[in-house]
């Protein structure tokens, strides 16, 4: 019998005893050994060193360890203590003396680092057939590409070699390999993730990615993961994540306008994209449609920019010394990186600068935008036939991400007749991780079908910790800043978003006030009711301005709702009420104001 | 008899009808006839063109026109509508159909255009020599350097042509002159002032900058010459300021480490600076000597590094086309820049990232930094004896403050006994523009002479506007968060800053609340005594945080306090003081904590 490999399922069969991290360990060595076809590995999983690691774990307290005994792969562009780095370039490895930092992070939880996973050589590429270690195959077919770069960590996660993987993205390196092996694929905002111990492709522009069988699990792997690095410099601490989409049941998400969208022919994914548009719908979703051109544009920078610059800077004194170290395709790729001058680099930050500035437009109308993460899928055979042009084609709706800094989830959306499947993204500006990910969580509670190619059982329904806090404040509103009302305004021109039409609990009373445009809720020991009132969230920055501008004699202070739950809200001095006349049979604001008009 | 130029005397003079835009006019072209030999003008004051300008203005309501009648002169690297733009490069000149947007709002604003200035060809250098039109002289001795890039608008300004100008700022252009000619000179935060219609020196680094006599004149320009520019890339809006140490009775300032000190054997210099430090102190000052280090590597990138390619950028068809237009030392800088790669730009953003992540965390010590603005002066025929390494010394405490974002504002501070003017500079993170601007207020305010270097009056003690808010709240806390008491920590921690220690009106009666350990303030028509409060100041953000961390029966509502003034403060539900026992008599609440203690 074959074990679950959701981190939750692994948890649960630890805790009652039903598994140990030794006896996983031997499943997954015999599971790896089937597919030695599939060049998923550099170095591949080591009994002997995994054993010392499991008896380690086992002499372990599980609790305080929120990954223990999980197995990871790590894509080898990342530093593993004492195992080769190779980058998928045999010449340049090198034995690191520390972990990756985020991979640290990672063993320290209690996570099982099974292997170094293959991808294209130096993180170059969309595809995974870039590799002196062979072209990895996809999950679900083998004559079909992997995607790539980080192309073994996702086909280790979606054969069940691993229960998650460590990629890097910079074009979309760990987006397309989760669409093409049903999985997802978090690439963070960029900085959230320490890239100390990680080969850069294009260091100002690089993350470190997860993949995972579900958006659950990459949840918890994120906040193992998160940490600021101050030896970084692109390092950055996450921020309070504001409205959060993904747990709303109402939503704005963007669509790319139809001349936008390109299947390369691929009639099928486009009919699971609209499919895809549809059940965001279900969600709770308004859809908008975009004009996606300068998104396309900014694209299309990338590999057309100066940014191969910094590919060729990475490994500059590698690559003018051993250029016949480097694949063909690498190479060239690379050493384009050395032609463009600084005055054109600094031409394209410009031209970034402008292209941002009219991509960012749409945040003032939506939350997130879905999109196809790849617009076909290719055979092997299809991409080398001319594999710059298709690895070009992967990435159409990817290579703009990291330009833009936005945070991108790639999510499973289904399956074309032949079995192979089709991936979304959702995407957000920086520091929206996690409400992207509760949203990625919600789409595939929704569907519960399993993911990766051999997992049975579809994802656990659990409720796993916020890796950080939204920063958003919930205020109940009982009088003339309820919805149409003519103080309103003051909370939705700071942002505010209406979460429920509720009451209080049935101990108040309501005064109007002597300037009649006011109301006064008073808690009293006893004759109270339940006053009608409206609770909206905002954040911090925001509900700090609008207490600021609330006049004597009303104040925000802590109200009773009819669930029994507290929350900010109006309450009013006593002095406040001395002449004030007693509305409390009306049962709130807007029923004394229908009464005063009638 | 000569008018005084300082803004608010020009405005009362014209309030009055002593004085109208015409007569003005006319004087100014006669002063400026007498300063021929001193190269200020490229395009000169052209008396037909002003009279017209004059007159419409004289049709013009006063009010509303926060500059009506100002006279400002504009560096020769912006278009004035119609007047041609040279750069310091008459076969560079193009006639401009608009004027650059800055240049426009000031108009917008009343001000007159004077003419436009000579500067070191396309901004670059920072001593004023650079021009085919003349070296610039120094106001105060015609054989030292006016210093530069900004020169004629600096001289302008300080011999009595122009209220204020506007120069640009990339290196220190807009600061060492000002130093030079007993000016301030405001280098605001980058993009806050649009650079549309500015010839670029290093696009992702320029700034528009002023010159004016007074750091109050500086404000009025600034705030009329603020606006976002969605048709510039690296326009951004300003931002509340947050702590106001300009006008707080205590702040904390960084000055660089004795070892970091280089005045290059100018020991007047040194001993003004001294002089300084102990005069800021004498505000309310406390110093904090800073490792200086990082600032000064930071400055050796602007130059050394690849961001002179953004200089070679910015006429790169120009200057391979007529490489000869230029002058030779102006050429071969810029040609410089043809050279780096773009592998090379990458490599220097990213030391910079490492440079800035270390220089920022001075923040965490101090409010603001205070340097000389240049470490001495130099003759011209010292500066052209070795025009690359002079101007080099001349950079040494400008050239690191637009790569790493920071406002600054350079302010007069003495003179040596050859009477050449001495200056500092003030510097903070991006955004505090106000803040240093309103610190240089004070600064000039204690001393009370004369600025520039014919204007007879010390600056006007007034009040202006502020150009943006300060983003803070301010909060009365009468109970636990008092200082000392267990809760003050949670203002402590969300950066509150104890603003004063005070009463409120004498209208509240304070309750020991039943868990014995928080006070209720109430307010009451009859019987309420002052009561013991301190008044904190925080960010927006920290207070949305703050208050809705408070329990209840507590909450923030508006607190009268002694002098009569409002403002955000803790308030109590009725209900909450059922069982409480009235504290009143003791007047606050340490009096009262000290009664149950003894």
């Amino acid at each position: 019998m074959s074990s679950s490999l959701y981190i939750h399922n692994l948890l649960s069969a630890y805790r009652s005893g039903q598994l140990t991290p030794t006896s996983l360990v031997e499943e997954l060595l015999e599971r790896s050994a089937r597919y030695t076809d599939h060049a998923i590995w550099i170095t591949p999983p080591q009994r002997e060193h995994l054993l010392i690691r499991t008896r380690e774990l086992e002499g372990q307290d599980m609790e305080g360890l929120p990954l223990y005994g999980v197995p990871f792969a790590i894509k080898d562009n990342m530093d593993l203590v004492d195992v080769p780095t190779t980058c998928a370039c045999p010449d340049f490895a090198y034995t690191p003396k520390n972990s990756a930092m985020v991979v640290q992070k990672l063993i320290d939880a209690g996570a099982i680092a099974m292997g170094k996973t293959n991808l294209d050589q130096f993180a170059t590429g969309l595809n995974g057939t870039r590799s002196p270690y062979g072209a990895c195959r996809n999950a679900f077919a083998p004559d079909y590409i992997s995607g790539g770069s980080s192309a073994g960590s996702a086909v280790a996660v979606a054969l069940g070699l691993a229960s998650f993987s460590l990629g890097t993205d910079t074009a979309g390196s760990g987006r397309v390999p989760a669409a093409f092996n049903n999985l997802v694929g978090l690439k963070p905002t960029c900085g959230l993730l320490s890239t100390s111990g990680v080969v850069p492709a294009c260091r100002s522009l690089d993350s470190v990615s997860i993949f995972a069988l579900s958006a659950q699990d990459a949840q918890r792997v994120f906040a193992a993961a998160l940490g600021e690095d101050t030896s970084d410099p692109y390092s950055r601490t996450i921020q309070p994540h504001g409205f959060d989409f993904g747990r709303a049941p109402r939503f704005r998400f963007g669509v790319p306008a139809a001349k936008d969208l390109n299947f390369f022919g691929d009639d099928q994914y486009g009919h699971l994209f609209d499919a895809a548009v549809t059940r965001l719908e279900s969600l709770g979703g308004e859809r908008v449609e975009l004009d996606f051109a300068p998104f396309l544009e900014t694209a299309r920078l990338l590999y057309g920019g100066p940014w191969v610059a910094e590919r060729y800077h990475a490994i500059r004194s590698f690559i003018n010394t051993y250029p016949d170290a480097l694949f063909p395709v690498t190479r060239d790729i690379t050493l384009g990186g050395a032609k463009p001058l600084a005055a054109d680099a600094f031409a394209a930050l410009y031209r970034l600068r402008e292209l941002k500035r009219k991509c960012d437009c749409i945040w003032q109308q939506v939350d997130c935008v879905l999109t196809p993460t790849a617009g076909t899928i290719f055979t092997r055979a299809q991409l080398l036939a001319d594999p710059m042009a298709r690895n070009t084609d992967l990435g159409y709706y990817t290579n703009f991400m990291n330009l833009l800094d936005y945070a991108a989830v790639a999510v499973p959306a289904g399956f074309r007749v032949d079995g192979l499947p089709f991936g979304v993204t959702l995407f957000a500006p920086a520091h929206q991780d996690v409400p992207l990910l509760r949203l990625a969580e919600r789409w595939q509670l929704t569907d519960s079908v399993p993911n990766g190619a051999v997992e049975t059982m579809p994802p656990p329904v659990e409720t796993v910790p916020a890796a950080v806090s939204s920063g958003q404040v919930r205020v109940a509103v009982v009088g003339a800043h309820l919805s149409g009302l003519p103080l309103n305004h003051q909370i939705t021109s700071r942002g505010g978003r209406l979460i429920s039409d509720t009451s209080t609990a049935p101990c108040y009373r309501l005064y109007a006030l002597t300037d009649g445009k006011r109301p006064g809720l008073v808690r009293v020991a006893h004759g109270g009711k339940a006053i009608g009132c409206e609770v909206w969230e905002m954040s911090a920055a925001a509900f700090g301005s609008f207490v600021n501008g609330i006049p004597a004699p009303l104040g925000i202070g802590t109200v009773e709702l009819f669930d029994g739950s507290h929350v900010n809200g109006f309450i009013c001095e006593g002095v406040g009420i001395t002449d004030a006349v007693d509305i409390t049979d009306f049962k709130g604001w807007r029923a004394y104001l229908r009464s005063i008009q009638g």
